[in-house]
């Protein structure tokens, strides 16, 4: 960072953050510039570099992570914010793995010769500068950065307060890489001052920054949502079904409800709340909460599915309400016994939270009316929830996943970071 | 109407308003599900029922129109405000175009199989509620009903208070389309009150409305913008610049820019602002603005191109730094001497509204490079700004033009109202 803003950060956040912005700006145009090869060479420099100061990003972390035991911070807290060597060498991998990725960028689809004579076709171009603000995990430094150069985006990352030594020692590397392969510096952009109130400003630079995606706890995404001037890709919530059609195989529901629910507990695409047809619920819950009991997974049942838990002496609570509008993100899970497809799907539209839901059944008329009507970013059959992600997506690696309809719907990759523009070659065509 | 809500209406418009958005997402599901036949048989029945309502449309829009005479309102505002028979029959011609496009909704693409083994895809699906607010040209309720429903959108139509009798009566055969096809009526609501304050609680409406589409000028667009809580699809100006390249063939540049700028005068695709190389700028400037004058253009010229047509006597003004950020919408345009490729596209960037911009070149280096740097919603090479236009590009029609960069871009037909969800077909897996 050039020293005259470096001063401004300590003495004039708002002009700080706005000359930030317009760094990125500036830089955006080179980037969009960018050749495939610019950009792979800059992300394998990245790389090089990030391993080469292995070290010193370590000794950086160890000083964040000693300031927040000090401050009495919590174990999963520590957790998310120390970064080891396998994780410094992770993002080196990351990195590389970013760089083999297709370039999106100038991609020409549907071309078309108009009866005019003119031709078109669509471009896929870069969205300009993206701002990322998340929380303790160091990582999603390099992890953004990659996303966004190969992208063509400029982007400002502002992590958490408690991460910063680090994240300046990532940004480093950052910076000698993109100069070492011509790039400039200010493509990537860590916001450096503590201050909480440079997110306020970054979300607000409508000028500058083209889209906003927020990483982290419901509260500072919806805090963000609320006074984003700037669109904003993001998921609030990942409160995600699984419907046991009582066509089901069940012992593939046994299967997925299971994965989807006890794999990971604190995962957005994790099952919370599990919906049975009343013509299998007999037969297949005492199945499952057996494995649930097991694993010490917590039922909170609807009456009819308390009623079949409590005749075969396997325990549970009652739900309240509430808990079928609740993202557990813990080995919890919601139970309710529905009439049948529409009552389950009735209950996804009321309850869900547009992420991913599934269905298990053998029948395919029902399969695919689960697919059309229920409206989530993701919708499977005779599939685990936890699927939904980039990486099984095939996307190479993800920014953020969102349950917004408009523009990025569900894991958001590279595609999720560009837009297309109109291209019309003519020959001296007017209108006429 | 039904009566209660009839008498809301006038009683609690909050609560009214609060009605329709809960009607409309009642009625999007049941849209969502719709085949294209029933989509189509609605459209065709909502046409026959304009052709048959015709002498009834026209006598309520005798009404309005005679209402706003006496309001003084000017001459331009009550043409927009008219429908005559040619316009009614219009409509309904509109309306069966609309029927014959493909339909959208359901369209699977990108099929692919996971190493995972599970089977994704992206299907095509509505967005769900679309609020249209729009001024005075009544024939909108008919246009933008007519692309909702073939996506598969409810939609909420607000159009100017002025036209409110016409567009009641419009919406009465829209209903009796619906009803005849066998889907609800309340997929198409006009708002039926004069009262202004009603858009405020429209583009509010988070918990039922998905997108807002403003059809109408700047400040009407800027104040929707800024108070919706609920995405926008919009463009606010439509600053299109043509840059003559010293490369030129220079017959074709006088026929573009002629048509760019004078084909009409009032569209957001025509061109306010001419750049010329400087190479080209003595052989070129005269030409081209003997047609100007001879149209009545006026000129606003920076000092290089004024004194080029000082020296031949073509009578010009000296150009405020204004007049290169403003959108006429009328025979004015302004006119800058740039030195070549760069310094147009740095003009651009500084100037335009990401609406459309073209160059006219013979350099296919050139030509690429504006295409891909030119950071705009429609970007073209050797053919007339008036193109950027939803009929022109085949997308059938258009609900607007977008100059955001996120979801859809320049001419938003179908496709724009619509977005795609992930598939996800399995066998039983689960994740490792």
């Amino acid at each position: 960072m050039p020293n005259d803003l470096n001063q401004l950060a300590r003495t004039d956040l708002a002009a700080y953050m706005e000359q930030v912005g317009k760094n990125a700006r500036t830089a955006s145009h080179a980037l969009a510039r960018a050749t495939a090869d610019e950009k792979n060479n800059a992300l394998s420099a990245i790389a090089y570099a990030i391993i080469a100061g292995k070290a010193n990003i370590r000794s950086a972390n160890i000083r964040d992570v000693e300031r927040a035991t000090a401050e009495g911070r919590d174990a999963a807290f520590i957790d998310r914010l120390t970064l080891n060597d396998a994780a410094i060498i992770g993002m080196a991998e990351g990195l590389r793995d970013v760089a083999k990725l297709p370039d999106p960028v100038g991609e020409e689809t549907e071309r078309i010769t108009r009866p005019s004579g003119i031709k078109l076709s669509r471009m896929r171009v870069p969205l300009g500068v993206v701002g990322i603000i998340y929380e303790s995990r160091p990582n999603v430094t390099a992890d953004a950065a990659a996303l966004c150069l190969k992208s063509g985006n400029a982007c400002i990352l502002r992590g958490g307060s408690e991460a910063l030594e680090t994240n300046r020692a990532i940004a480093r590397r950052v910076h000698a890489g993109l100069d070492q392969a011509g790039l400039p510096p200010t493509a990537v952009q860590v916001v450096d001052v503590a201050d909480r109130a440079a997110v306020g400003h970054l979300i607000t630079l409508c000028e500058y920054v083209d889209v906003i995606v927020p990483r982290g706890g419901k509260s500072l995404i919806e805090r963000i949502s609320n006074e984003a001037r700037i669109p904003v890709i993001k998921h609030l919530d990942g409160i995600c079904h699984v419907y046991v059609d009582d066509t089901a195989d069940l012992d593939m529901a046994e299967r997925i409800v299971d994965n989807a629910k006890t794999q990971r507990y604190g995962t957005c695409n994790t099952a919370e709340t599990l919906l049975v047809a009343r013509g299998v619920a007999e037969a297949f819950l005492p199945r499952i909460t057996r494995i649930f009991s097991a694993k010490k997974v917590e039922m909170r049942c609807d009456t009819q599915a308390k009623a079949i838990l409590d005749a075969v002496g396997i325990a549970s609570v009652a739900a309240t309400p509430e808990d079928f509008d609740t993202e557990y993100l813990a080995p919890i899970i919601s139970i309710a016994v529905v009439a049948g497809l529409d009552a389950a799907m009735a209950h996804i539209a009321a309850h869900g939270s547009q992420h991913t839901d599934a269905i298990i059944t053998t029948d395919p008329t029902k399969a695919e009316r689960f697919l059309r009507e229920v409206d989530s970013a993701s919708v499977m059959v005779n599939a685990s929830t936890r699927f939904a992600d980039g990486f099984e997506y095939g996307l190479g690696a993800e920014i953020g996943i969102s349950t917004d309809k408009l523009h990025a719907r569900g894991p958001v990759g590279l595609e999720g970071l560009t837009s297309q523009k109109w291209i019309v070659r003519g020959s001296g065509e007017v209108r006429s």
